[in-house]
């Protein structure tokens, strides 16, 4: 009965297999010598239906910071939002594997970057002046930390004015799965169709043990990277154990399927808070993530009672942040929502019960 | 029938079952806040027979460089071997890790870095002086690339001599269970009684799927680990799944079974090897690996049939190498001496058949 | 008739001198083994009021950058503000010197740090979570790039909070003099008796030709500071021409003459100016910078006259910068005040005329 | 009586007569914005014979290693000797300034790296093979640490080699000058010519303050220089006081007059040794630079008298090194000789006094 985060999972039965299935075979070459790495590539281009550059990796941090090394040089800043993963939860990734570049935070709307604030950011780093850090990229998350999900119009608004300015667009897609259930897109459309050059491809959270796909859709582009992930010991001896993960999750859209489940349940259980009075939910969410406000009495109630989750807030708002994943159970999710009406005073509050800043 | 390296092959079943077994439990918190994990400080310093810390890792080369980052200040240097993964192998992963620290090679003996060397070294880079790279540690592979071991003895004296100095002294254990297997010694002999400080404890190599962990012998010394690890990217969200395999690994007793297998192994080819007339094995092995010059015919018939193993060398002379692993079967092993024994002349040849430099 | 920036002007005489009759001596063994820089030490303790370490570096930033590298961890974030040098117009040093570390952004007024804000960054930092960038040293500059001057309390409150929670106090004091001269105080009271740790003692803006110290008032900190100098290529050879000019500066308070009179000549300027009706100084100046609303006839026709100085400002607000410096002629500031004073309407606008948001 | 180095003098009466009349100049705009500064690239540019980009520093490890970040990336090695400075004088410099790229030592003879070493350090990084540091550059030292000159022709061979496998030539030419005027030929002979890509081009061993000149043969490499100077704190605000030198340096042929004139004093110091028995030259100098044997009673005779130089060697070997500059007085080296041939026994010794290995 856990909707702290769908990190606290484990992996799905197909993705187990798979690396149970690995390890039946004798002896693999390692470092990614072996035939599941070396599949990946064809795997990967068909289901963005463009040839791209693939490489596996275990966590989204490394994804993420691995991919930014790419395009960002050490005099060169990163935009991205104050809540962004990069940002707040990677301690110095960032500025460690580009030797010094920096991550720029930026307000953000819903969790989103929005164009005027970049083109903002842009013209006051003063391209080309000496004495300011360089843009050269930017990092949006897709879907946001505040569960919300990019349309690929403002990915490609966003994208268009990176790329008037010479920046590299990067999505860190820790629940990138999530977000292709929720828009019912291809994969292609919210990536290089809108312009991503580099993406984050996250397993981890959605049915993975530990695999994250680095996705570069300029191949060109990805020509340094097996040094960059080797001197960031990413580099697997037995590589084939991420690929195998990464090869399963993908195999015949089960990654989708996983995520469509995930939202389903995140839809179940904002269905049935929706109906309570004294309940509110910040936003109506397309995806896994939902940030809640309870009356105290009905969160104690549901803490009691043994459901997890996060409290977000500080000396001057607090809320709930509850997200569901690909194992989440229907009947946890009944259990939740009727813990919560049971707990409920039936009766709409006066007044907001907390004030949750945009991020 | 693979004798490539002991990094081709897969999970021992215990610590697979391990894996499935963690992965049967509905949810855990993430980033170590799991009993897995949790555990695995009692755990090693009841191996290591006294108070540890240690931190679990996916790789070797992780395990290196965020153990040398908790020593290695950005102006200082680690001596080693140019033979050493850190130096040879992970392209400039301790530069990185160290915010730009220096491994400085060292010519050694057998894969093993000897007392005058170090001295002589250390005096050169005249400690104090502003001008040079400061010695900050001291980092040796045990067993060695060579394949040798060194004896409690060996680690003392340099040990010794390194904290004269002020350095701290690292081991690079990937092999750290062929080691204890092949000594008849007790963990702590040949880490922290002998004067280690940090060491890198191998478990990919020796059964796991990939999982390593860093031990810190004086835990004060480890107080940043977490927030370093953080920033490489190697703090795994579900980290059950790496304290799973380690939890699994050292439990009973089961890393030494399977590093004596190794060794048994190794042993048994080297024996076989040894009564071919015009097989050349370099050294009597103690631990899993082995230098052996083959004369060309015999080479030519072993690849023939499907025996896999690495070339070392260059221009000027030529070995192959053989390494025996936790999984080898006695058949292969047996198999690979037949068919070495098949091609042979029957006849020592005239002279040595190459040249291996003291690496 | 450059009202530009203090770093337009040369070097005043008696350091020019000094220079000159440290180059008369035939020779000086080098890297700060001469006599001159030897005697920095006494000088810069004496004028301290205790023993203190001091290192003559050639720029601000490398003053600011090497002082705290002695403080930032590769995992740690150095509070500061948007408007300031290590945020804004260095690049990346910060990132660079400290392996990784992060200068964090924070807002201000009138280009100070104010506790509040100091406290809620610490606070959303969260000291001890392994995710984010641990706050490790706080960075303000005296007198601050909007021209204000942190009076001793100020300073004392920050520094308080700051040791509270373990961060270090570093001061940018690229107009240190400036600063003391306007509070009348003694060094000694907004630096170490005030909290402050560490120093840029600046000499380049205010008579040297590029001389600045580095102040680190616990001895101890300082053990690492040569080996940083010289990997960062700031140790230079002949030291002593680096250790004349700062000998010189602090000569019989000859810095504090040459800020006094760079004051004396803001005030002039600003008194001149306060009287024309259609001129409005944004702020009462303490010290040697001013940030002044004129109308368009007049900015264009002081322009035309050969003034020079920076425009301040974006799409949304225009504003001027005025420096005075210690070289500033007094005739030409009544020049100034006399051609803006011909090309006012000699009327108050009707509304302010630009919108000068806080730093 | 100073032969310890030639970075213990001062600066000619030509370079501080240029920087004076720098100072005479009511303002100058800051940063390289002005005409000093600005007239620097035509002024290399005649020098070399054909555009390049020149950017003032003002030391030599700046620029050596800002030079280097050019072309280094953070997975590269740069080449070098063991005796070059960049690997054993300035700390991890190059780490630092590359973000994490290593300096390789390799042996040389007599201070001169040799393409048949170059060739074999290259096929031992194996270009293209994930796991090792990737050359990236090769940095030679003209004149060398050893005092030997490169040839045009050595050059050429070292730096064809390079480029054959994509490495970049680097030239640390702290004492360029000297070699010039050893050679008699033209400064394009032994840089852009014979292949160098970028050249540390010395001032201040030779008659600066402190200035040196990075030159950068094709001006493409140095888009990003303006970035990396500022982020390393190595950009003057007073920038015309770097240029000042660093043009008078240049003009009308100062530069080689200085450098021929250091050279003479050496050949009449070398000439005057020669002709004393029990003293053994250990090359004949062609530049600056001699390294001497001197029997202990001659050694003791001329330290009593005055003389100043360093000691070099260790517990196995030891020699003299000295060192004439711009600025030596012939009377001077006429003393030492002097001095030397009192101290003399008049005979041979028996067999050689020293080991000098080579470096």
């Amino acid at each position: 009965m856990n909707f702290a985060s769908d990190n606290t999972t484990g992996a799905a039965p197909e993705v187990a297999a798979a690396v149970a299935r690995a390890n039946s075979a004798a002896h693999a070459m390692p470092y990614g010598a072996d035939p599941l790495t070396r599949g990946l590539t064809a795997k990967f281009s068909r289901l963005f239906e463009r040839e791209v550059a693939v490489f596996p990796v275990a966590t989204g941090t490394a994804a993420n910071v691995l991919g930014l090394s790419l395009v960002l040089p050490t005099y060169g800043g990163v935009f991205c939002l104050e809540s962004s993963h990069i940002y707040g939860d990677e301690v110095t990734a960032t500025e460690m594997y580009t030797g010094g570049g920096r991550p720029i935070p930026l307000p953000g709307v819903d969790g989103k970057l929005l164009a005027p604030e970049l083109a903002k950011a842009i013209a006051q780093h003063r391209p080309g002046n000496t004495h300011t850090v360089q843009p050269a990229a930017v990092s949006i998350t897709q879907i946001s930390e505040m569960g919300h999900v990019y349309s690929p119009g403002e990915i490609a608004r966003l994208a268009k004015l990176a790329h008037r300015h010479k920046l590299a667009v990067h999505m860190d897609g820790a629940r990138f799965a999530n977000a292709v259930a929720a828009l019912g897109c291809r994969p292609a459309d919210i990536t290089w169709r809108a312009g991503v050059d580099i993406l984050s491809f996250g397993g981890t959270k959605n049915g993975c043990f530990g695999a994250e796909a680095v996705v570069v859709f300029d191949k060109a582009r990805a020509a340094s990277f097996l040094y960059r992930r080797q001197r960031a010991g990413h580099t697997f001896s037995k590589m084939r154990f991420l690929s195998a993960q990464l090869d399963a999750y993908v195999h015949k859209g089960l990654w989708l399927e996983l995520a469509r489940h995930s939202n389903a349940m995140m839809r179940r259980l904002a269905n049935g808070l929706a109906r309570i009075p004294d309940i509110e939910l910040r936003t109506t969410p397309r995806a896994n993530i939902a940030f809640v406000n309870f009356p105290n009495p009905v969160w104690r109630a549901l803490e009691k009672a043994g459901f997890t989750f996060y409290h977000w807030g500080n000396a001057h708002w607090h809320t709930a942040r509850l997200v569901t994943a690909f194992s989440t159970d229907p009947a946890d999710v009944d259990r939740f929502v009727a813990a919560a009406r049971a707990a409920s005073s039936g009766r709409k509050p006066k007044r907001p019960m907390s004030f949750l800043p945009r991020f």
